[in-house]
């Protein structure tokens, strides 16, 4: 076997070929991978060659196995920009996905610390909280816990939560224009709520993102914990160097 | 008992009495949480009250279990600003923390695709691969794979990577100003290498930060793979929203 890069170790060059024809298409996501007998065949390596091979592509993300099925090509993650705010929907659509909402909850409860704080109200004034799953294709993206205070959130509910975007209703509706918002981004593990929601295992990655929205006037008008599936997203962005004197 | 809140529930004003000890300091980070007998008697209300809002407070990253040992008032995770390119080092002593680092390797290694694509490079390219543990104030932070070209590494690699900032290098002796960098954030959670490098149990919540960064003529100069620590980090921006014609 040769494929120029001869300074790469076998089971690294087999890895590298694989992720070749992934690259390509050749292997589409979802497909099942050749069986290891397929592998030592074209490849003409060992058994545990093609083994040590698979388990880089596993260790990457690339493929994945499906239990009692065998390893399949992965789904490469949505790769969704982080430059400015936008709704999920308005993510989707921009990616060329359907996106559509299942709606959980949607209640007056009390502010509790946190939900008060980025609000700008006293604990315990009564807030409303969305809870709703959001999908694309068909696949349930992420978990998102919505609070608004009660004013807009009065107006809000009264539409249809599972159709309607709660920015588009803000901005259209309420007339409250969007203008900034803080985001604060974790890695975590999924917990009950969210691992059921999801319908992903408990424990599984969770990429957390809280979103503080602002109206103008500095007016905190929508706080969202939105759980994203780790396995199915990335947040790009692209960063400047600030000029420094040099050294 | 009686706190102006009287539209949460019980075990929630709890709750809520105790984030506002732990926000005002009176419940320091890593103190341990009084006793269930003491919450009790300083709330007046039953030990399953106590208990839900222990619980509540775990849930939301709060306070945390050291097994054994009892509950504890959580370290609050460093926020660390995603509005400009910028390494550890200056990172931690921007936040006013002491960055140190660990060697784990250095050496040359075939460039795999991924390394390949995001260097500019042909697949089995020899590059540098340099692996850090960074620490702040003696805590393990991040466990970094960097990947540099051969030409660029070979004056890297030379001095001391435990002491001297990767960037600072860089721009400092190897005269290759950095302009700006590509990040691709993603929530997975800790294997083998990454979860003994940082001393963490396999399968912990762990922020991963791919970067390119690039020097000028779009040059790719820089690649590397940040794993965090998911529990002692949070990333944080803001975001503006795009101005769209009003509907």
């Amino acid at each position: 076997m040769s494929f120029g890069m001869d300074s790469l170790p076998l089971y690294a060059q087999v890895a590298s070929a694989l992720a070749s024809d992934i690259a390509a298409g050749s292997l589409s996501p979802g497909a099942q991978l050749p069986s290891e007998e397929g592998l030592t065949d074209r490849f003409g390596v060992s058994r545990a060659t093609v083994r040590k091979a698979v388990e880089h592509l596993l260790a990457g993300g690339l493929v994945e196995i499906r239990r009692g099925r065998g390893t399949f090509v992965s789904e490469p993650k949505i790769r969704q920009e982080l430059t400015e705010l936008s709704g999920f929907v308005e993510d989707m659509v921009a990616l060329g996905r359907k996106p559509t909402a299942r709606l959980i909850e949607k209640r007056l409860v009390a502010a509790d610390t946190t939900v008060a704080k980025q609000l700008g109200l006293a604990p315990g004034t009564k807030v409303y909280r969305i809870k709703r799953v959001r999908i694309a294709d068909g696949v349930a993206m992420s978990f998102d816990e919505t609070y608004l205070p009660l004013d807009i959130g009065n107006k809000i509910v009264r539409n249809d939560l599972e159709a309607d975007p709660i920015f588009a209703l803000l901005e259209g509706k309420c007339g409250v224009p969007l203008i900034n918002a803080e985001y604060q981004l974790e890695a975590v593990t999924a917990e009950e709520q969210v691992a059921s929601a999801l319908g992903i295992p408990k424990g599984s990655a969770i990429f957390l993102v809280e979103r503080t929205s602002y109206t103008e006037g500095f007016r905190p008008i929508d706080y969202e914990k939105l759980y994203y599936r780790g396995d199915l997203i990335k947040f790009v962005t692209r960063l400047s160097r600030r000029t420094r004197p040099r050294a």
